[in-house]
């Protein structure tokens, strides 16, 4: 029996405890699925010192273009405390219309809705005159780093050469149809440190308080805006996340003071270009002798988070057609087309062809009783398998 | 012997280990100086719940007035490592005309110079026609709950009333002669707590990041200027001394953020009026629409550490010029009568008498090898014997 009840599907892949990193099964569920539907499936381990081994799943169907890619993750945050759901997180109950249980939504369930629309297709009128693929990992809710981007290259290695990619993540805010995502601000993080002279409260010209001096600073980072955002993404956004100088006694100037930040940007910005200006704003801010009268420039070192996200936008238009074009034809809404929120793995997918993310409705996912309605399965299913028949037709006709 | 050699004194007195709390025998030193000059000695031991027992000393002679007070504390704070010593630190030894040693200027060496003033004195011309008291406490440099107030009001109660009080505290920044203390600033401490929202770094619309608002807070109280200073005092200068946040995940906007600020403040203000100051910027900034468009004001607390140093400033024109006329017959100097530095035992001797403070230069003061110049010892022994004839000649007369 085809896997074309994303339902069950899903309720398989649910009962298979995959917290991250574990496979927990679902890899080997997900195989049973693919297998029949003459998909070639291979597993591929990843390492690396310091992190826990991770399986991940590549599997195809085809050996000729085009090529399109289905991707995602069967690995799920933990459950949190199991007596705190109404239905036991990795069971899969259905109750009300809604199947309950860790990875509904994040991603399990939209991994199960692409199963079944592409079991659909070929039961219906034959394995696709080109190739699909699924890339999964069980490494997108850990460090990501034995994950997507190790898989892709593993790929690519063997001589895997994609036209296009689907990312099932939850992208919509409210109901299905929403959102589209088109492409994903990037993402940096730095670490501040000011340095100045301890000593006592009451004798400050003889002291050089590092708060001022980190007050001044961040202050350069916070009050002006980075851009105004773009034709395509919201405004560049920076929060600092994090002051600390532990200092217990009130009546002492520390030695020096630490803060954290990170920004959100747009494609206004690079990283590169991105920790220029920053720098620029940091070294401007120090030398302010106004606000420092008659001090040395504040002396501070900045250290970068070493892996920053990257901004992109796909600009495809056959292929964001072919998904927005399947929306509007199954729930007769316009999707928006959105690069707004986190980053996902799709950042790492750009690199290789062009990429876009629809999946189910976000909200529940990393709570407690995690859920997705019975319907949006079933809605899903049929935007994706409209979505695959689009992508090939227009594929074929370019 | 009397003990007029206030060299020797000082030896007496470094020679006892009194490392705060412990009374080290240098209380009984003391006693054993003053016994022999016709003092009577009593000894009070304070206690209070989660602090050491503390022994303090209170000896008078004569049984009229007018009556001067002198007063200061034989503990000291911890050597740190002895071998950083050029010389023991509790061995009082001499080389190239300085003294060195642990409270050699703050504060035995003041005591010192006194007892072998009055010392002098009584041999010169015999006990003074009024009456002089050593207010000498063992808890100074602790926390200063065992001491100069807990003896104040044990000697109050006994109905002891004085006139006048010097205390012996080093107030030379450069040179003896340099600075009389007329007064002191005070001091005042917080601790404010800003409660936001949690949430992804991502989605700062769907949080509240206290961090903004601690900023905010903050900008209010160090922008401008709480006033720019009075006749007698320096502007009162707020230093925030710690930020804290203790948020590990740079992509986690936190859910609070703590800031401690002290302000030495001026008599512009009572640490009443002054904390009404505070929470009216506080309440102002925390509302400030325009630094949070469209969100609610900042909420925080704040709470106040739960003994201020109240300012003061003794307008005795008597004591003062006793003192002044003092330093500048003996050293050819004219004093500044300042109000600068940190807190001293004299914010408790206020509200009984007025106060003024002179003793050695403060260089050396809690750093390894402290020490005193012996010239400096002799001619401060001088300006103390001056100024007890100054001052008793100035009471009877007025």
């Amino acid at each position: 029996m085809l896997a074309t009840n994303p339902v069950e599907n899903l309720q398989a892949l649910i009962r298979c405890p995959s917290v991250t990193p574990a496979e927990g099964g679902a890899l080997s569920a997900l195989e049973s699925m693919l297998a029949p539907l003459g998909f070639k499936v291979e597993r591929m381990v990843a390492k690396a010192d310091g992190t826990p081994d991770v399986e991940n799943l590549y599997a195809r169907i085809g050996s000729t273009g085009p090529y399109l890619m289905f991707a995602g993750h069967t690995d799920v945050v933990p459950p949190g405390n199991d007596a705190d759901w109404s239905h036991p997180p990795f069971a899969a109950e259905i109750a009300d219309g809604m199947l309950f249980g860790r990875g509904a939504v994040d991603m399990k369930g939209g991994i199960a809705c692409f199963v079944a629309a592409v079991a659909r297709h070929i039961e219906k009128v034959g394995a696709p005159d080109g190739s699909i693929s699924f890339l999964i990992t069980g490494d997108e809710e850990g460090p990501a780093i034995n994950g997507t981007q190790k898989l892709l290259s593993w790929a690519a290695e063997k001589g895997e050469t994609w036209d296009a990619c689907l990312v099932g993540e939850p992208t919509n805010p409210d109901a299905l149809g929403d959102m589209i995502k088109i492409g994903r601000r990037g993402s940096l993080s730095g670490r501040i440190t000011v340095h100045g002279v301890q000593g006592h409260a009451a004798y400050p010209h003889l002291a050089d308080n590092p708060l001022r001096g980190l007050l001044q600073l961040t202050r350069a980072l916070m009050d002006k805006p980075f851009d105004h955002g773009t034709e395509d993404f919201q405004p560049s956004n920076l929060e600092v996340t994090t002051i600390d100088t532990g200092n217990p006694a009130v009546n002492v100037i520390p030695a020096k003071a630490t803060a954290a930040f990170n920004i959100r940007f747009n494609d206004s910005w690079t990283a590169e270009s991105l920790q220029a200006e920053i720098i620029r704003r940091l070294d401007h801010a120090a030398a302010d002798s106004e606000l420092r009268p008659g001090r040395e420039p504040v002396r501070y070192d900045i250290v970068w988070n070493e892996r920053p996200s990257h901004v992109f936008l796909t600009r495809n238009n056959g292929l964001i057609a072919s998904l927005s074009g399947a929306v509007e034809k199954v729930t007769g809404r316009a999707p928006a087309l959105s690069t707004t929120g986190g980053t996902s793995d799709a950042r790492f997918i750009k690199d290789y062809c062009p990429v876009v993310e629809f999946g189910l409705v976000g909200q529940t996912m990393h709570m407690v009783d995690e859920r997705v309605s019975v319907a949006d399965l079933e809605t899903l299913t049929d935007i994706y398998g409209t979505f695959i028949a689009n992508w090939f037709d227009n594929a074929r006709a370019a």
